[in-house]
């Protein structure tokens, strides 16, 4: 228990500043406790569930008494903070490289019920329901699932009816559809900030948020309370998840967070917010930030699956020319196309979720309401679907290109796979989001349209087929492929030929046939989701390319321009389809975007150790073998780091002239 | 340990017995075996390593002991019996609906260590060496790959030094790059049949077998045999892998498997295969029916996901119109969406092979070589890389399709991800495997040419143009897209096209610019797998359009009629881009074809439950709560099993006449 571990002593790159962004100083204070923190050289694949709940606890317990974690909590309660959103997630990001159970569970006690303190709570409730988690006197858990209500979370049924005579609210799960799921840290929390419908002389005031008393410290049930373990499930082995029951459990009017609505001694309901919807919208809006939490919980995993396939491709030698070495699996070709385009995509989101958390900062900071910024719930609800389903595929292919060695535990991959699995259905599932972000371009395109929803939307669609933005004509002069411009304009085009052709569709079904609104938003869902997707990836191709001009340092500009044109041509290469269908590209040029395509990862390869180097990943977090991290328990998996400084030379000759 | 389970009584429906073939009797006497077994009412999930090898090992011994098994598998030394195959895969399907570690278990120890003694030995070896497995005298295991070459396994490294004096071999790990590893079976086991270099007199003969023992059945270790376990996977928890070292081992003459090769007393080898390459190719094509049962597992795989996700799909409900009930998921456009295809995928792969194993069992029977029927080498290594590629999309869509449900290991659904995940690397890696399909495809298109491998492809690549399977003037005529026939010859021209600009492309390169065939053929590695995948995805559409139009009862015929459409639509929507590439859809035809996969997803999505219901698998093998099996353990994830026979009548009003 006493072994002392040094950190890593490797000057960052100035490429590795670049990715780290603003708070790379508490990214590198945070990089060195998590290497010197023994918790962080055990690996968790062979433990009990118990044995991993309590490592999990105690690691969320370290980082809650970093210094550097532990000021940025306190000053949670704060307001208008400028960069606490962007600090958050840059400390997150690193939380979740070291464990993403920690970093959930960290996120569940710390993001959502601290987040629902903070933002739906009075500055005295945020005192008391909130500052003693950041002191470890006693944890705190989010519960807003129900059994029935999963994504649906408006239709939650459990209740909190005020009684006037003892000023109490009296918590009830009124069926086994009611029951709260999922729950985190539901087997170790003290009190659960509980979504329930606030009921006031029989009459419902929407769901609102109650601090419920769960457990003591000592482990002691509240009298009503009833918890099931879930117990064992795909990953996220660390996390507790359980179901919360409640009968007739009464709280204090004082745990009603009261900032979107509170009730007075005698029972009078009042709000800023007089209709029902539109105040739940508001409370859901205020915890916008969690949502972004799990982009970022995302690209840790991405950047750690990226780290090991990369290095063991250039590691590991197989086939090869006859008579000669076999090669480095990089130089597979299938290998590279495989991995780089995710790469390039990693780095999209870097700078893509820098950008939504400055905007969301901004947003904090003015005062302004977030529920209004359509742009922002787009990209953010997006950001969550496209970046938890991007790390499964890279996982995936990470996984894959690593063979057999890639399904061995030591080797990390696994459980990288198997603990965000789950990115891609909770906290929103992605068919939801993406419906959120279609929800959002429809009402934005409307507004911007100064009329009504369908009727403006209607009137411009007529125009599209001469829309200034189609540029097919491109398409014949192969030389602009290369050109980033051509492959942003057809991703807004893109974009706008789906949002225009989805309003003409519900304008036809709604207006004129009289289909029910759901009836024919079901029926255009497949299109709703591609026009959600086009969306994100025009803003992630957009934003990398705002990134790479910002870049100071000009090597580092043109390593990150390879990359944006990759994955701009890799994203215009996926819809193809689309564009040939439209008429945008024509079979040629379609054609010459493959081979562009592969010319780009193929160019890449190389470079790719400097760029998985310079996420700069403590070595303790990375854990594989076959990265080049040493495993007393799994030697047979080791191979030794490539080294990116050195490699161009060491090529073999007929590769670097070749192909 | 006395509890008695009983079998279901449910008869079989006509598709039921159709979709289970010519060995329905013995599969219908396994299913009650299984269910009547205490040891498959037992989920595994939450025991710890030791304990799920040793549970894994009394299944396989229970499977074993079984009359319907134990008889097939003492006919496995028998030479030329008709269906050996076919209801060696019929069994095995079942087996891994059971437990996929206890199929893969199975299958390293009579499939593969069986496998290799039948097909590589003589009479009496397999007498010696296979029949005791067949009474649990002692076990084996399949020792091919190494560190250093994995998929290349014409590489290995491992050496068998002839000594005439002791009239012995000599088996010994050279360097570590030559340990065996990733050895099913490597901690239990007793025997090994081994491959390694026949050296004698200091010449090498190439890879050959051998039987080596590992582990005497006491456990007690053969000297200078070392084992090293390699613990903890994804997935197989049951499997105990592990490296085998050697130093210096002595095993008499007599364990070389002779069949391709033998050693006489005094060091004289022979063999009826004068050159070494194609010696090892021979000995290589006799195991070729066990990676036929590698789509058989992927296949049991795919049928419990979709069983569980389906029926799932039609009891849960969330959303739906303003004020009524809410809808059942699987109304939702992407629920169906992402669902059917699957469906659709495993029932071709189902008939696919049926037919492979046909083929193969009439090769076996007339005593041909397997190796030189170049259809079938093609056919058994593009289904193993498209079934098992398949089967993971189709669990991870069967996975977010049952959203949070589907994360708990209760519902079965992540166990067998993470089991059937080493099926897309392991026995040939899919990547090699579709560089197996392109090879025999490029020979198989040269010998058809009656002349030179490269000439003669490049001569009748110039008359492509004017393909006579071009018929694209059919993509006008929306109204052709429902038939079959369309489909089918866009398959078939997608896989020509592809073949002759691969042999055109192969031939420019290494004829015309003397690239090395290195070189030529890995900077087409993308073109190569496209071709592959083209291939079989024909195959699997034209053995399924076979499959209905034998099916016997009429209602079953339309039924699968409407999936092998599907099936179809899928394949050709999936490759639509390169179809607009080739002019061969125009882009109206494109989009036809989108609404085209819809309207089918949507019209089978109710008849669904009668499929998944007719895959006959027992409850037993279900396990999952949400899929209608009540677990004890998890009372909380139980949904009533949707009962297909009255579905249409309760579809609500709304639903049943809308969309």
């Amino acid at each position: 228990m006493m072994t002392s571990y040094t950190s890593e002593t490797r000057e960052p790159s100035t490429l590795s500043r670049y990715l780290d962004g603003e708070f790379w100083q508490a990214k590198d204070q945070l990089r060195e406790d998590i290497s010197r923190c023994e918790l962080f050289h055990i690996c968790s694949y062979d433990l009990t569930l118990d044995q991993n709940r309590d490592l999990t606890m105690e690691r969320v317990c370290f980082f809650i008494q970093t210094p550097i974690m532990n000021q940025h909590l306190k000053n949670q309660v704060k307001e208008k903070q400028p960069g606490f959103i962007a600090k958050s997630m840059s400390l997150t990001e690193l939380i979740c490289s070291a464990d993403l159970a920690t970093g959930v569970k960290l996120g569940v006690m710390c993001g959502l019920y601290g987040g629902a303190v903070t933002n739906l709570g009075s500055p005295e409730q945020k005192d008391i329901w909130y500052l003693p988690v950041t002191d470890l006197a006693f944890t705190g858990m989010f519960a807003m699932t129900e059994r029935g209500h999963g994504s649906n979370v408006r239709g939650i049924l459990t209740e909190a009816h005020y009684d006037p005579d003892t000023q109490e609210f009296i918590i009830h799960t009124p069926s086994v559809d009611a029951q709260k799921m999922y729950i985190g840290n539901a087997m170790k929390g003290n009190y659960a900030s509980l979504f329930a419908q606030l009921i006031i002389g029989g009459e419902s005031q929407g769901p609102h948020c109650f601090i419920v008393p769960i457990r003591d410290t000592d482990g002691i049930m509240n009298p009503g309370v009833t918890t099931v373990d879930m117990k064992h499930k795909e990953g996220l082995h660390g996390v507790d998840n359980g179901i919360l029951i409640f009968d007739h459990v009464r709280i204090p009017r004082e745990n009603l967070l009261g900032k979107f609505g509170s009730v007075s001694a005698e029972g009078v309901y009042s709000s800023p917010v007089q209709n029902k919807s539109r105040r739940f919208n508001a409370m859901l809006a205020a915890l916008t930030p969690t949502r972004l939490a799990l982009t970022v919980q995302a690209m840790a995993a991405m950047k750690l699956g990226l780290i090991i396939a990369v290095r063991y491709s250039h590691s590991r030698r197989q086939f090869g020319p006859k008579d000669q070495d076999e090669v480095k699996i990089i130089e597979h070709q299938t290998q590279y196309l495989r991995l780089m385009p995710h790469l390039a995509a990693v780095l999209a989101l870097t700078f893509t979720t820098r950008y939504a958390v400055g905007v969301m900062d901004d947003v904090l900071c003015r005062g302004d309401d977030m529920q209004h910024n359509r742009t922002l719930q787009a990209m953010v609800a997006g950001l969550k679907a496209y970046s938890t389903w991007q790390n499964l595929q890279c996982l995936q292919d990470c996984r894959e290109c690593t063979g057999g060695m890639g399904f061995m535990m030591e080797n990390r991959i696994p459980a990288l796979k198997c603990d965000s699995d789950v990115f891609v259905t909770f906290e929103g599932d992605n068919m939801v989001m993406l419906q959120v972000v279609a929800r959002e371009l429809m009402s934005q395109y409307a507004s911007q349209m100064q009329t009504s929803l369908m009727g403006g939307l209607i009137r411009t669609w007529t125009n599209s087929v001469s829309d200034g933005l189609r540029t097919s004509f491109l398409g014949f002069n192969v030389d602009r492929l290369g050109d980033l411009n051509f492959l942003l304009k057809a991703l807004a085009y893109r974009e706008r030929v789906l949002q225009r052709s989805l309003a003409a569709r519900l304008y036809a079904k709604v207006e004129k046939n009289r289909d029910p609104f759901f009836d024919a938003w079901n029926s255009c869902l497949h299109h709703i989701t591609s026009l959600a997707l086009a969306h994100i990836h025009r803003v992630t191709l957009e934003q990398f390319a705002v990134a790479v001009q910002q870049c100071p340092v000009e090597e580092d500009r043109a390593l990150l321009a390879k990359f944006c044109l990759l994955h701009g041509t890799s994203l215009v290469y996926q819809e193809r389809a689309w564009y040939l269908e439209h008429n945008y590209l024509t079979p040629g040029t379609s054609r010459a975007i493959r081979t562009q395509l592969l010319e780009l990862c193929r160019s890449v390869k190389d470079e790719a150790l400097k760029v998985v180097s310079d996420f700069n990943v403590p070595s303790c977090c990375i854990q594989a073998p076959i990265a080049g991290i040493v495993n007393p328990r799994a030697q047979w998996a080791f191979y030794s780091s490539p080294d990116h400084t050195h490699l161009s030379s060491s090529l073999p000759q007929h590769h670097a002239a070749k192909l």
